[in-house]
């Protein structure tokens, strides 16, 4: 029998936790361990906040993604918000829910996996949460960050007229976690599969880039892809009351996504549109700003940007077209 | 068959929560709806930021209490931490793992009880997450607040020959989860006991309380009793690297606590001591500043505030004095 969580004790989680924390950043007065955090402000910054939950059975399962991975990927998916509103990290919470049984070679693996990013981004643990559940085990994270007024990027600003482009190429995730259900043994794998179920697992928030973007004022609109391209669409198109159209031939594949879907006779595009956690940023920006835009991106260097479509004020919400014929873009992932 | 979450979709309840947020103040440039809030720190202060989870069947049971209250105290645990930093809330985020075939009108409700309280103490609702789970309901909610420096109460501050102070009357909340879990009748109890079950399912926090003897600088450290007055003492005790004695026929006891421990054959002072939940604040304060710190307090009306003990440097950690002889304090109520 492993040692369990509940074999240890809070207090003891506790202390784990907090030795794998150091001590906190100069902006940070109060971290871990007291009644709540104390950050300073950026000068001049407006604060950006956003939480995620993790479940496992609904988000992830241990039994194909290891324990660091889940916690990574739980900071993660809240760095992915901040990147889409221009964001800079610069403090994280985590609330864990734990089954009593729960290994404690999981806990620390929970752990090493959200403080290694937590600290490669500057946005150290500063508070939380532990918690018995006696259901599945979840990971609840906050991220704080900054960002200057007049910077931040919003789903509500594209206007008809403005050009839409992605980063990265799309799907990854979508065919990872196929691969995954599927039990595919990753040694079996080629290189562009096995990188499909790496996205899955250890998805990249484009802090870089959306940083970039936002500094530049290049963009009128950014939305992250967590729950795939044509929801993204959908919900910048709404909060900026503006149609938004995909051209189905300009999408970025992952050709991951093209090799898997051969193999298992699906169609690569609905994938690519409809797959969630790919953690890429979908941006619309007006043409007088697309040189700056795009010379922006460059700087983000290994990332592609690939234009896909445009904002027009003809039709509302968001649409495919495809050999000059528009379609209404199906939504992606919804919780119920 | 009542109408279940699954019922309506995801998209629905987002679009019932935010019917019930009403357009965002003016330090919130983006709020609900986006990839992320958007909040202007204070002029001049500090973020503070703090996050906390209610399972049910851990925390609480809809079986004993409202939705409404539930979401209600969701919220209020996080304020009671804010409330210990001396901090003014300022914004409030709500993640809810939602079982799928949990009652539309419970949702609603564990709304209502949330945002009702958000509105009253001016910490809109900016943002959170709604997810499946198959695991019970649990709501986690992160507070964010603003205090100025120096005027920040850790717990870390205390003193030998500093006063410790304790507001209101303890142990309420543990005997109304008492009353609760042995199926007790409202109606047939006595006021006092009636008021401990209102004080377990609708804590108040000391918002008023902390922030008064924060602007006033008055208090060396202040913690929340949300694990009771043992454990804070403990924690306060640690941090501050002094011990902390309680004078045990100082302790104010709940009248519903007396009554009922008087009924069930329990000894009270157990109960006021060991109990969680009760919200309220433990203050350590220099002689010099006793008087200042009670002119403070008297403004928060309603609000007792009692010398329940001193700090000290012969002994480490939390002491109960007992007719002269000292005590190991027991802890209070741990997850694991």
């Amino acid at each position: 029998m492993s040692v369990t969580v509940a074999d240890v004790g809070e207090r003891a989680l506790i202390a784990r936790l907090r030795a794998r924390v150091g001590p906190p950043p100069a902006w940070v007065p109060v971290g871990i361990g007291d009644d709540a955090a104390v950050v300073r402000p950026a000068r001049g910054a407006l604060d950006v906040v956003t939480s995620d939950a993790l479940i496992e059975g609904v988000h992830f399962r241990l039994a194909w993604t290891s324990p660091r991975d889940v916690g990574y990927k739980a900071l993660a998916v809240s760095l992915s918000d901040l990147a889409a509103m221009g964001a800079t990290p610069r403090a994280a919470l985590l609330n864990l829910a734990l089954p009593a049984d729960l290994p404690l070679a999981v806990f620390d693996g929970l752990v090493e996996g959200f403080t290694g990013l937590a600290e490669s981004v500057r946005a150290p643990l500063v508070g939380g949460n532990i918690a018995r559940t006696p259901g599945p085990l979840a990971l609840d994270c906050t991220a704080l960050g900054s960002v200057r007024p007049r910077r931040t990027l919003t789903r509500a600003g594209a206007r008809p007229g403005d050009r839409l482009y992605v980063t990265g190429a799309l799907g990854a995730a979508a065919a990872g976690l196929a691969l995954l259900s599927a039990g595919a043994d990753r040694s079996t794998l080629g290189s562009a599969e096995r990188d499909c179920i790496e996205r899955y697992e250890r998805p990249e928030a484009r802090l870089r880039c959306g940083g970039i973007v936002g500094r530049s004022r290049s963009a009128t609109a950014c939305m992250d892809l967590s729950d795939g391209l044509a929801d993204a669409a959908r919900q910048v198109a709404e909060a900026s009351g503006a149609g938004l159209i995909i051209d189905a031939g300009a999408v970025p594949i992952h050709p991951g996504v093209e090799s898997w879907a051969t193999r298992s006779g699906t169609a690569p595009l609905p994938v690519a549109l409809g797959g969630g956690e790919d953690y890429e940023l979908l941006f619309a920006v007006a043409p007088r700003q697309i040189r700056r835009f795009l010379a922006g991106v460059r700087h983000c260097k290994g990332l592609a940007v690939t234009s896909v479509g445009r904002v027009c004020s003809e039709v509302a919400g968001a649409w495919l077209e495809r050999a000059g014929e528009l379609e209404p873009l199906a939504g992606g992932f919804t919780h119920f």
